[in-house]
């Protein structure tokens, strides 16, 4: 079974009628970041992100016998889950642009996007209890537990910062949070909520987590090479943030003379355009890009051999490659 | 029967068993939030709130005819929400100081004090998750559905911030939302969790509604009248700040003179100290401070009598009556 245009739609549908919950107050901000409304409440049809993890989630419930009308809460509550993150994210970061418009914070404040985000959080939680699933508090299990593992990654994230000491190993496990345990929920909702076993979701949680990983790699890459007509953040956003991302950290490890040229140029915090671009090709000229490049690709081979699994059909196990594939291949 | 000392060493012990599960880079301005360490970790025994929340949910339990063990994870719950909301409302309000120490974000930053106060949410979703009851599902829908009012009360707090029109009647709509919500959450926590009937639950909910105002009315006459060693915040703190809270709004609404002139001094956005008593003593003279203190014992007797049910015994009865009232008189 594939994940159909009416699954999006249904998405679509679903969410909406959580966010209609909300207090028009909170509810201005949590519509405008989801694409549906500009600053002031007009509706628009703006980019309000490409529902990945739905998508994986549904994908996931298929490939485990089960049916899109089984995982679709679950889809919805980790979308909402995601978009909780992102406007909690964008603040802590202060990034002042996602999917090429002004952030939460950037346009009502702090204060604004704090209690948007909470309000995503606790519908997340909402559409989950009142889906009747007979699945439902494993699913809140597992979504609870990855929003601790992805706290911790953000902490991570942000520590990682002040230091010039961080290894690669260490790097990669603040991906395996932020960015890992969410996608890892998605294979683990998907199945629960199909009623697999916990070999089947096992499989499915293992899948997430390196698809997960290449995912972060493939956007530490656009971070530093990405198009900006297409990513919607500015050029070299991350290296003007001295972000420690994976390719810059690998080759801070790993690079050599470029690796050093690379921490003294993060020490001395110019962020110039000439500078900015010698970075970028100092991470080149030190190997991390061919490396994210390459455990990319690794990942998302650990990430298909998670799928052989007698119980899982050929077909969604060759959706679920694809999809993985067609995620990280956004880098190419 | 009674919530006794053995009850709260238990809530004590279950809040540190579920903080233990953090990051330590999450750990420690959660861990001093609650009173346990200073901010850099070593133990202390601080003032880490008076777990009003987690007392009224076994207290709710008790008449509802359950036990301690019944509604002990909802307890807990419930008193991480409550921090959860109060590390994001004092970043929010930009608070420098609770319970007599430096708020998290004032320590560590906007940021930490986001991820803290995600971590405590997800975190009272687990304890529910993991706790095994028949209820936990029941329970962990009133308490996001509690948290969407939260949401809605503390935006609409700080919309009043920038208004010079709200209604005594807006202003105790955002008190039910931003007080109310999870108070009457203990009561349904309570019995829900106690297998209560849903006559029994909704005599539990509107208690704790009303409950949940005369606090807020309680607590705005400390904003004003507190002694600072005792409130732990600075003295006229509310004023101060410029809040409409609930006496300063019934002033400005029906304080004829008074309330005109302290409308005026709003506007003037002067803070001196002289200024501030004068404010006060025009919250007195319009009315303010007498309205509050009668519509408390309003809705006191109104919550008392939401408790008049059959199946609700007299000595627990009793006992939420007495409680209701030490939480009220700390005005006094």
């Amino acid at each position: 079974m594939t994940v159909m245009v009416s699954d999006s739609q249904d998405v679509g549908a679903a969410l909406r009628v959580a966010v209609e919950r909300l207090d028009p107050t909170t509810r201005l901000p949590v519509a405008y970041h989801l694409g549906w409304c500009d600053h002031i409440g007009n509706p628009v049809a703006a980019n309000g992100g490409k529902w990945i993890r739905p998508q994986l989630t549904l994908l996931a419930a298929h490939a485990a016998g089960g049916s899109t009308q089984d995982a679709m809460p679950g889809a919805v509550a980790i979308e909402l889950v995601h978009n909780f993150a992102l406007v909690h994210d964008d603040l802590m970061d202060q990034d002042r642009m996602r999917r090429h418009r002004p952030t939460v914070w950037s346009l009502w404040g702090a204060a604004t996007a704090v209690l948007a985000g909470d309000a995503l959080f606790a519908l997340a939680h909402e559409v989950l209890i009142e889906s009747g699933s007979p699945f439902a508090i494993g699913a809140m299990g597992a979504i609870a537990a990855a929003t601790r593992e992805l706290v911790r990654g953000q902490a991570q994230d942000m520590a990682f910062e002040q230091r010039n000491d961080v290894t690669v190993a260490e790097c990669i496990a603040m991906a395996e949070g932020k960015t890992g345990a969410l996608i890892a929920a998605c294979g683990v909702v998907g199945a629960l909520m199909s009623g697999a076993d916990s070999e089947v979701i096992g499989s499915l949680q293992r899948y997430g987590r390196h698809v997960g990983v290449a995912f972060q790699l493939a956007d530490d890459l656009l971070g530093i090479w990405g198009d900006p007509r297409l990513t919607g953040k500015p050029v070299f956003s991350d290296l003007r943030a001295g972000k420690k991302s994976l390719p810059v950290t690998w080759t801070l490890c790993h690079g050599g003379v470029a690796g050093r040229a690379l921490a003294d140029w993060l020490m001395r915090g110019e962020r110039d355009a000439d500078g900015l671009r010698a970075a970028a090709a100092l991470v080149e000229a030190g190997g991390g890009r061919s490396w994210a490049e390459a455990e990319a690709e690794r990942r998302l081979a650990t990430a298909a051999a998670a799928l052989e699994h007698p119980a899982i059909d050929a077909h969604p196990r060759c959706e679920l490659e694809n999809f993985a594939r067609r995620l990280v291949s956004r880098s190419a």
